[in-house]
């Protein structure tokens, strides 16, 4: 935890937003929670990745957090202070509709996670397209402990992992290491501490040299076809592959190729 | 194998089941025989489950095997004796409806596995939700080698481990060891064949020691979502985790946990 | 790359059969354009399988190349030569049938595979039942590099490793090595570049051994049960063992398991 971060007070925005060469870096800045999902943050998320969706300087997204944890899910307090099942559906709801905008997302989203991602947090992670983690990282989902299945966190992580290591994470809520998180499949790399901001600007980096319009064209249909059956998803790939070879950044990327040359994509 | 085991005798019950603070322990007990499953043990378990799922006082449960091996899949001497399509039909059709008993089933079951595991064997673990083995645990869909393909293991063994790993299990029916059961996701944990005991009683406390009813609203959830597109599933498991926040548990656990003290659970 | 290899000229097929003891070893023979798929090579490759589905000598099928590389994908010059939309449309079309025909062979299929699997080369191997790679072999997915997503690919790839995994390949594009394409699950087994033919034909050999059409059955069942739910899976499977059971192949393995003797399967 960096001075500046603990530092992060109460009349600080909920959430930073950083762009900088095609990069949008969001920062969770609610260190002294734990970047608790309150409605507030969940909010801001979701108005920045809709400005996001619509704004052609963003190639790539990283997710990551002020303070000493990643995420640690809802925001406890808030829920109990508002027990109203009104309140309650339009919580999860708002989740719901928040962990499926990174998924529709037309931006591949990095999750940079340090700490604990807990429940929603977790979830958070399993929704990103992409995660790089510290050593120290730990991910959970605990609602059991306290009561609360972590039903909507399951819908991500059950998609992310093999269906014994959710089931274990589900009804045990323990902590799992992330040497382990990335043997079930749930963070594609893990890294130093020391070494975390640099290995995720790389991946970042090598991304948002990618055309954009086709990374939107990829992510789109890796999303729909992952929900049909095999000749659903190949006939509608094979049209998605038709439309992308007739985009100018397909012409260029393949003329680049032939002729041993960089690519300038459309932008 | 302890003495006792080693002497069950035709006499005693095919299906033995302790009950100690939640955790209902089932022992398969034809051990002369591997365990394999008779129409008699299937029956004996699929009564058993459905008592079970309607007795308040469990909370989680344990499958384990008395003799040298956990189970040796169907019963091919009695299937050669009875075989009638009718029969026949009777029969997978009785071991579908025990494995998706195992995966309906309102409270968490673990696999202890010891020896081997094959056929219907090797689906029951892939069914269950959790699984602990020893170290010399082994795995295997053999059916392919007496011309009698595992399809129906296939179906829980497919859904638990990567599409390579279970074609592999299918196509050659090779025994895979321990080690490479956790690594393609079919168990949770390998340990010393002198740690098994010990290992279950510990996931099996832990489970034990949560809610209840949290644990079946949970348990029903997975099964549930996990076939649904994500729109679906996220609309599905926000209404379960809205009505999971109006139980009593929830309040208590949510209290409990914000004020640091133990939850009393309502039973 | 042999002698023999390296000598492939352009009037030799770009595929070659070699049929031995119900093994059918398909080459990819355009070494010089590291095996990319010309339309050329996708109807061979197609018509081949097309006779192997219905020729009762084959009972297992191998999918090797020669040369450098294993395939490279596309070939991107007579993609550029012919670059209307009716041209990609049919190119991707045919693609997307040879994948399935992979899938729907009533063979089981090895991949053995040595050097680059790139694009709709990884495809391949992600569509066969059974891969085996040498230690110096590399997969990819780069059409994100040239603008060109690799969206059909996706479609073999993300059924076959963890999302993650697969999203990673997809959106960075760049080389994974053999030793982490086994641990995401895309190849069965890596060994040394001198051992590749020998563990390839103990594989074929072990699966050639069993009774063909009960490798059909259990193949077919596979893709089905697969794409359905829980319940809908085990109806359709207890009804394909049932039948399966009824098989003459199966009596005689039952008989021969039971008796200790060597089946012998109807042919």
């Amino acid at each position: 935890m960096s001075a500046s971060q603990s530092l992060a007070a109460a009349d600080e925005p909920v959430l930073l937003r950083q762009d900088a060469e095609g990069i949008a870096t969001l920062t969770l800045n609610r260190p002294a929670a734990r970047n608790a999902l309150s409605l507030g943050l969940m909010n801001a998320l979701q108005d920045t990745l809709d400005a996001i969706s619509e704004d052609d300087s963003v190639r790539v997204v990283v997710l990551r957090a002020a303070g000493p944890a990643f995420c640690a899910g809802h925001d406890l307090r808030e829920m109990r202070a508002n027990p109203s099942p009104e309140a309650t559906e339009h919580l999860f709801k708002t989740c719901a509709r928040l962990m499926t905008s990174l998924v529709r997302l037309p931006k591949p989203v990095i999750a940079q996670v340090h700490g604990i991602a807990t429940a929603a947090g977790c979830q958070l992670v399993a929704s990103c397209d992409l995660a790089i983690c510290t050593e120290d990282a730990r991910f959970a989902t605990p609602g059991v402990q306290i009561g609360l299945f972590c039903s909507t966190p399951m819908v991500a992580l059950s998609r992310a992992v093999p269906r014994k290591a959710a089931m274990e994470m589900l009804l045990l809520g323990e902590p799992v290491p992330a040497a382990e998180a990335l043997r079930i499949g749930l963070v594609n790399r893990v890294v130093p501490v020391a070494d975390l901001d640099l290995a995720v600007a790389a991946m970042a980096g090598a991304i948002a040299a990618k055309a954009r319009r086709v990374l939107a064209v990829g992510k789109e249909a890796f999303a729909k076809q992952i929900e049909m059956g095999l000749d659903e998803a190949y006939a509608y790939t094979a049209a998605v592959m038709t439309k992308n070879m007739a985009m100018a950044d397909a012409q260029e990327g393949i003329d680049a190729f032939l002729t041993k040359r960089r690519p300038v994509w459309e932008g």
